[in-house]
């Protein structure tokens, strides 16, 4: 059988690939019959080639080109649901109800929908005005962004349809979409759609293309290529920081979602307090969806205690107790099981599971896992291994120094959640641990689990590395997002003819400016 | 004779180094009495944690309390003007007026003025609330910065005065000054009135600090300690580049300023139009303080023909007939005639000077070269040396696409210029050397030579690299640049006292911020 054509140029085509792989389906552990092409460097490069003649066709569009895209292609996805639904399923074991269908392809939708509303809105851009000196700059479109999709969210942070393309997109840049090879079947039928959508609202061709796979040699040519303007990555840490290596040898923006354990501290006072009611939603947070998310909850910070033991059992009997879930696919399980196996090496015993199986497919039993602060002290970044799956690392401090201590010691994480006693018993050191847990967090959360990252104007899913490449941008959450795909672009004495549109005195979009000095939606006064 | 002091941790110290350096006299190319400390890791380290815990210190404070210490500070900078622009022309060269007295001087106090202004405004920090889910972000002090100051601007980039320095201050962050080893006694001199204002107005000990020198390999563990939130840098490309490898690898966000030729198109009408004016503005430009900007036109472009030929002919007299300037020193000969050498070794011929020497003290001949467009097609790399100082290569392209050749292959500069002939006939050649150009560069200007660098709110004075690390950001122009020190932060379900003040439902600042998806100055609408 041929493989699957790759979209380049504005159309389907053969690749000139000679090597093809399957997508897998975990749930009966076995392959699914389309081939699908990794594609050599000439196609690449011929990608490349279009996506930058694209950039260069819609220079100066105004934003409402490339909200009209944005916005049919919602409305083709939302009509491909079914089709899309299924595969997605069958390519991921991700349940259908309440998940792909009831939240994520909801969600995807939504976030088109948003990126075309503030793409529109136009205040990303600050555009700037200093009329006397007759200097003016805004954010423009970086250049085409190649998105590299991870494996755990098949549309709401697909490479082609997910939230780095949507801000691409918003940003007005073209992009070249590399697929997650796990769910190469669901990125497909999203191509097309989205293909379709720019035939439709008259996007030049390339402005979106669709690769499966590339060698790793190649996917480092691809990030520092002239031509691209910007890299979005999610996905494994070790990739993820090969690409920013080669992108950053070159000062290539390239923004990355790559690693986080999302530390959950439950303070003393609430243990006591409502422990069982923590260990519920703890358990709930950390096994949902096998525990591949982003933002899962992969260490537990308590002070010892009779009431913290209480809860910690607690967890592990739910933990047995929980249905163990499919994993994603053999690389998610073989990562997972090495992880724990790290976390046990270096000390942590195990309270519930520990090893692959358990469940339907691929699967690893639900894995709860402990160690004192003093041992945690011990060997810090082993012990923050990411065992990405339905695995956390309990970790017991004798007392709120040590948390404190252990606090110090943690990398950059996406999240970091502190629980605290509604009686106030908890405030003096919640003060405390906030203080050591907020530089190292992105998003910091009160008495809740970090799995829901709503897509909310002030969410922030980011944070220090290794979470991401840079704490100052997001990679969820609109306008912000849409900043990581443009560069700052200032014309100085630039005639009033050759100015972009919304750096002109009028501004009929009535676009939020900086103009002398004052934020308005007026045009500049006329002197 | 003992080696002057340290600031470390509020405190002016001997220095625990036992190398030092001393300053040098360009006009007299004697070296200055005072010796300098090299500080060791040990010192550093020490000015790191005072600095991180500087950082805890003015954790949550309000924006008033850091424009307080920059208008003390910029007062003070004022009060002392006399003896700061005298050590300054000592070490430098550079003429006191019209340069040091009135242009640096006034600049650095108003960019700490500016800086003030800015702090109190707040809109930089973006402050973001979606009070129906209750999630909040901003952005907020990213950690100790430590700023690398470079050697052409005493003043206005020094360390721990300039425009990082006001910037970081700005958003809230100490600063840890690594002052440039030509200028110390300037550095010194402004480091003292720094912490006399930090004391003046309630800053915590080793909020501002400075140290002179480093080894290299110090300097790289600076900049990857983790009690360091960012790095700001300005000078050559060699030790920026290998501060930026350090800093990447460990996902530390790093601002550099590194190298930019500037190139300057003159299109073929205006020429025709006005040959002689545009050597004489370019000559100015090239050779005002010996060339040693930032963004000095390093590069001319124009199409052959007779008029182009008179043009540079002309351009070639007036360098020859120009006083010749002392530069800043020794190490910038070394460097400028390197690169003159480079450029002649790949095709460059010389049309006036080409040789060190020719004026007073430490200097080099005004120096032009001409390349054609093909020679420079053949070498596009080589004949982009940065020549940085008194010197500038034409490349005279064959015709109209062999320019834009030429632009294809440029590399990211901060400036761009492009002059066009008032009766429109180089405005359809304008359109596409603009579009070729655009992408190119931070900074585009028409009929103007790049090296005023205004601050103005619109100002960006950055590009792509090698000019800058990120194309995103710019060095001088406020509010921007202070969101170069900053992360974001996020509030996920935190309680209301628990938030910081820009973020609660009250907005008795009246900053301006994006509330339930509208841009306002007013509090949360109670429910």
């Amino acid at each position: 059988m041929a493989a699957q054509r790759v979209l380049i140029g504005g159309e389907w085509r053969d690749s000139q690939g000679t090597k093809t792989f399957t997508a897998f389906d975990p749930k009966t552990k076995t392959a699914i019959a389309d081939a699908y092409p990794v594609s050599p460097w000439s196609e690449i490069e011929t990608a490349l080639q279009h996506a930058a003649a694209a950039s260069r066709a819609v220079r100066n569009w105004p934003a409402e080109r490339f909200a009209a895209f944005l916005e049919e292609y919602a409305t083709r996805i939302e009509a491909r649901a079914v089709d899309l639904i299924a595969i997605a399923h069958q390519e991921t074991a991700l349940p259908v109800t309440p998940r792909l269908k009831d939240a994520e392809l909801p969600r995807t939708i939504n976030q088109l929908r948003q990126a075309a509303h503030w793409a529109r809105e136009g205040s990303w851009a600050t555009a700037t005005i200093d009329s006397a000196a007759n200097i003016r700059s805004q954010l423009e479109p970086i250049g085409p962004v190649a998105v590299f999709g991870p494996n755990n969210f098949p549309f709401a942070f697909n490479s082609i349809a997910g939230g780095d393309f949507a801000a691409a997109v918003a940003a007005g840049n073209p992009v070249l979409a590399k697929g997650h090879s796990s769910h190469p079947g669901t990125t497909r039928l999203l191509a097309e759609e989205a293909q379709l959508a720019a035939q439709k609202t008259g996007m030049p061709a390339g402005f979106v293309q669709l690769i499966y796979r590339t060698s790793h040699a190649d996917g480092t040519k691809l990030v520092v290529h002239p031509a691209l303007g910007a890299i979005g990555y999610t996905g494994s840490r070790s990739a993820g920081t090969q690409l920013k290596t080669a992108a950053d040898a070159v000062g290539k923006p390239i923004y990355l979602e790559l690693s986080s354990i999302n530390p959950v501290v439950f303070l003393p006072g609430v243990v006591t307090q409502k422990a069982a009611e923590l260990a519920e939603q703890f358990a709930g947070s950390c096994l949902m969806g096998a525990g591949q998310f982003c933002t899962n909850p992969g260490l537990v910070l308590a002070v010892a205690g009779s009431a913290t033991d209480a809860m910690i059992t607690d967890i592990a009997q739910r933990f047995t107790a929980a249905p163990v879930g499919t994993l994603l696919g053999e690389g998610v399980l073989q990562h997972l099981s090495a992880g724990v196996q790290t976390l046990v090496k270096h000390g942590a015993k195990v309270l519930s599971g520990g090893h692959p199986g358990g469940g339907m497919g691929v699967c690893h039993q639900n894995t709860l896992l402990s160690v004192t602060g003093k041992d945690f002290l011990a060997a810090p970044e082993a012990l923050q291994t990411e065992a990405f799956g339905n695995a956390s690392l309990v970790v017991i401090a004798a007392d709120a120094d040590e948390l404190l201590a252990v606090l110090d010691h943690l990398e950059g994480n996406l999240t970091g959640c502190i629980y605290s006693a509604t009686d106030g018993s908890d405030d003096a050191l919640y003060d405390r641990v906030a203080a050591a847990l907020r530089p190292k967090v992105g998003r910091l959360l009160n008495d809740k689990m970090p799995t829901g990252v709503a897509v909310s104007t002030a969410m922030n899913h980011g944070g220090p590395f290794p979470a991401t490449g840079h704490p100052g941008f997001t990679a969820v959450g609109l306008p912000a997002a849409i900043k990581r795909f443009a560069r700052l672009a200032c014309y100085d004495g630039v005639h009033p003819g050759r100015l972009p549109a919304t750096l002109q005195d009028k501004n009929p979009t009535g676009t939020l400016r900086l103009v002398d000095g004052k934020w308005t939606t007026a045009d500049v006064a006329t002197k």
